[in-house]
């Protein structure tokens, strides 16, 4: 299985001719879009959820993470093996969190190269024929670096901040529940967020934070918008309340 | 085949999530995104959809239906066995038109439980799960419960408001074409809307409502938005014109 | 595999019916999004687009493309062969430029009609079983038309206007690169862009005019928006600086 985020987009063509990249090189391999719409040349967000994300697929996965402000510039092409997956992009710290959170990891360079190259369109060209070969167990392309070294080894272990906001205007941040005492709420802005189960344990229109379904701490309104209502967009800091 | 419908979101992972749930289980099975963006929280709305959009699919189609505010809290899961096909999802009132129109039905209650169900996203622990193994023919973790009841069953025959706006501004209602008088239009506000044929029966720019491609009396304006211009939402009301 | 363009939006059950339709007659053909959210109603944008976004998928693919803001009325349904790939929709203009650049071209028109066709949606209804049937090469509901002639033929050669803006506030035009000199920037409004190889050609922040990975002529901002900052939509007119 082939899994793809991106902020290229919901619209246009970019996730489709990734999708026909991969099929024409690897028939019939199941392709899933994960997330089109990561914020806009938010490396260091897409990072973090790409790590809480990546749980929950079957073994051998290929996830295809292009997140890239520098195409065309100078930066090299990873495909990081990781717990028995693969994640294939740029070296511009996407993958910094899968490397430095997985039990069994080894950073391979790509050192293979299209006949065609755009200078803006490498998810396309490069890296989705090697998702593609990847898929099917063809690793030919690859050189394995030495160590475990790829971009963003500074950035924090728990991200305060948020990094997505949905469509319902749930915010999730970059935190994991499991990091903070099960009773520790929210700050954001001047407001203090419980923490509860689900939704329904505070009254409809209230706010709150949850551990989402991925393990990440998420501020909502119960059955209203956290975004609209508290201000919250991708970047809003949070806290962690005492 | 699955259809999916939810107010999931065309953003974000979780449409993604759930077609990998079944993906995992079930491979190979086709999946077609319905509705991802049913509107957000709105049973009711969602129930008189799933009726009118669930023709013209191959006979043991499986409808993985999602709109869930209760997630997490007390309320059913359940499966209809329904001419021939099924349909999967909270028992919230999702399925009160299907059961209510159905000539041949079954009502079943999901017994099954996931190894880890979450507390907020049950349309990937629960239901994709189920889902798939339905595609497939196994009903093992259903019980037939005894009855046609499920929520919903007060609800009208009609529901004379909108119930969806698309991208051009169409506003679908819950109203089906062929419950009134072939030469009936609409009232929405303090417009009346003829209806015609198809959108060439009205100038350029003038409000009609027509039988939609699925039966449902939908207002637009020809080449503009009749949300716009006529100022309308999910849930505004419209009345049949005498 | 079957390539699919249309305004249909990426919301709502129109891309989603449509696919099921293919699947029904043809099941297990790989289909594509390329495009659900073409400019409504603008049909000579499609085509320019169209055109550009037709290389680079495998020999023998069936594009869908559907922009018919004449639905129900009386424009004739094509399937054009051109270099070995189909193009199944209206004839409205849509295929124009592929007509005329092709190398080699027949036009077919399809007389198949099906059973049931709705007033207003003749991509599932018509041109969905037609792009399926062609996709495993069956070609029997078509009749070859005398000559080339199809819609749009007075179309400029190059298209001075922007056809398409993506999610990053890119504005695409129907302008080809290789038409004009490798040096000639572009002017929009009032304000003349600079035309470089890649975003990382000029300072964060500023405006430049690029060659895209299709071949088209395309106004950026470097980590901003071109259709926020420089005022740009669908339609607004572009020429070649001297």
């Amino acid at each position: 299985m082939i899994l793809l985020l991106s902020d290229f987009g919901l619209e246009g063509p970019y996730v489709g001719q990734v999708k026909s990249a991969i099929w024409a090189r690897t028939p019939g391999v199941p392709v899933v879009d994960l997330f089109a719409d990561l914020p806009a040349y938010d490396v260091q967000a897409a990072a973090y959820l790409l790590d809480a994300y990546r749980s929950g697929f079957p073994r051998g996965s290929v996830f295809l993470a292009v997140v890239d402000p520098g195409v065309g510039g100078a930066r090299d092409a990873v495909a990081v093996e990781a717990d028995g997956d693969w994640y294939v992009g740029p070296d511009n710290g996407l993958f910094a969190l899968v490397v430095r959170r997985a039990d069994h990891c080894v950073v391979h360079e790509i050192k293979w190269r299209p006949g065609h190259l755009s200078a803006s369109f490498h998810g396309r060209d490069l890296f989705a024929p090697v998702a593609a070969a990847l898929a099917r167990g063809d690793t030919s392309g690859l050189a394995p670096r030495n160590g475990l070294q790829v971009r963003g080894a500074e950035w924090p272990e728990e991200l305060p901040r948020v990094v997505y906001v949905d469509r319902f205007g749930n915010a999730l941040t970059g935190l994991r529940a499991a990091a903070f005492p099960p009773g520790a709420g929210l700050q954001a802005g001047e407001r203090t967020l419980p923490r509860v189960r689900t939704f329904g344990g505070v009254p409809v229109g209230a706010p709150l934070c949850y551990e989402n379904s991925n393990g990440l701490l998420e501020i909502a309104v119960n059955q209203g918008s956290a975004a609209a209502e508290l201000g919250l967009t991708v970047g809003s800091p949070v806290t962690v309340a005492a």
